[in-house]
């Protein structure tokens, strides 16, 4: 028996731009069936929070003041050009018109086609976040070494 | 027969410093015989543009913005301490003046040690540019399944 | 005999929160019996510099000038929502809070733990550093041949 193709993708940023570039790689691998990771950490957490606007959660006032900060899903920055947010939302626009995927689909798509989401334990307790607060597609919140076991025999991706 | 050894670069930043750090990678990878791939998306299509000065090309009056404000080859930003694009210029300077190659001069080292030079199709699409945007070196417009075949059997480093 | 499982990073980055990040997974990965390796280039040199604060080294005024302004080991600023270099100190005191070990820790728990850690020749070359302005856990400078060499048979992390 063959064993499946493999990508990781550790997805640190929260970058609109990144996110998109993640989630195309990891709904085509999908598609051309290889076996899709992703671990979101630090402001990639964001991509996958379950309330989608900024929303001061987490636990004590410094994690939520940072919660509330780097905003959820639809709060995603561009990393360069962003004017205060209208970048994302004319890139978008820009994507509707010219028929390519918008963040939005991609990522559902990428849940249609199995990509397994996980989130970094370590940002979580940084950022007083738990489970609940993420999309119920997150698999499991875990650490580098269960991340490295997942990834073994793969590529493995730093966005 | 010894498969050869392979190095495949997303290369997804527009930065100066960035596209340094790329290029003398795969330049010094293949000087040691090593098969590279570098792929060119979002802002990393500014390093491969055929007109080097900021110019309004593309489809679309979002589309011509965009590229406007990307600029070109010659104006690649320092990610931290640009100072209005300044830094790259002065860094340019001192790797002239430590005998460095500079960005220049390691491109055109990549194109004659057979670097091959990709563009995505995803995000040429969003700019509304096409293939003769780009220099001639460019060989082939591609998605992320024709990435991900090349790419096989090798590393891959996102940059 | 088996062989070990391999991971290497080159750290591009100067930032607070992809330092983090890079020693997270290094020292993660060797707790779990990885070979670790480390590449230092641009950015990320200032996380093993020996003076952990600004201090004008370096060869030639230009380069002074810039190793002043990338500061330091404690001058790393966050890579979003640095507010100054007041969120770094922010983040390392949540991090205390949290039982989270801070990026300190993290690299003192990396060098007990054999990740090996190297500089890039060239980037040196341009700032005008030399060996001696790291600290003495720096094994070796090198250049991209060395380093594909180390790194052969592993995955590559690019931060």
């Amino acid at each position: 028996m063959v064993e499946k193709k493999k990508i990781s993708i550790v997805l640190f940023s929260g970058d609109f731009d990144k996110a998109i570039a993640a989630f195309t790689i990891a709904s085509g691998a999908a598609a051309v069936n290889y076996d899709v990771n992703i671990f979101f950490t630090f402001w990639g957490l964001n991509v996958i929070k379950k309330i989608k606007h900024r929303n001061a959660t987490g636990k004590g006032l410094l994690a939520r003041v940072f919660n509330y900060l780097m905003g959820g899903f639809k709060n995603l920055p561009l990393s360069r050009l962003n004017f205060a947010g209208l970048s994302p939302k004319l890139m978008t626009n820009l994507m509707r018109k010219r028929n390519v995927a918008t963040l939005e689909e991609l990522i559902n798509a990428a849940i249609q086609l199995n990509v397994n989401l996980y989130a970094c334990e370590m940002s979580i307790n940084i950022l007083g976040l738990e489970k609940d607060d993420f999309i119920p597609e997150v698999r499991e919140i875990l650490g580098v070494a269960k991340f490295l076991n997942l990834s073994e025999g793969g590529e493995i991706l730093f966005i």
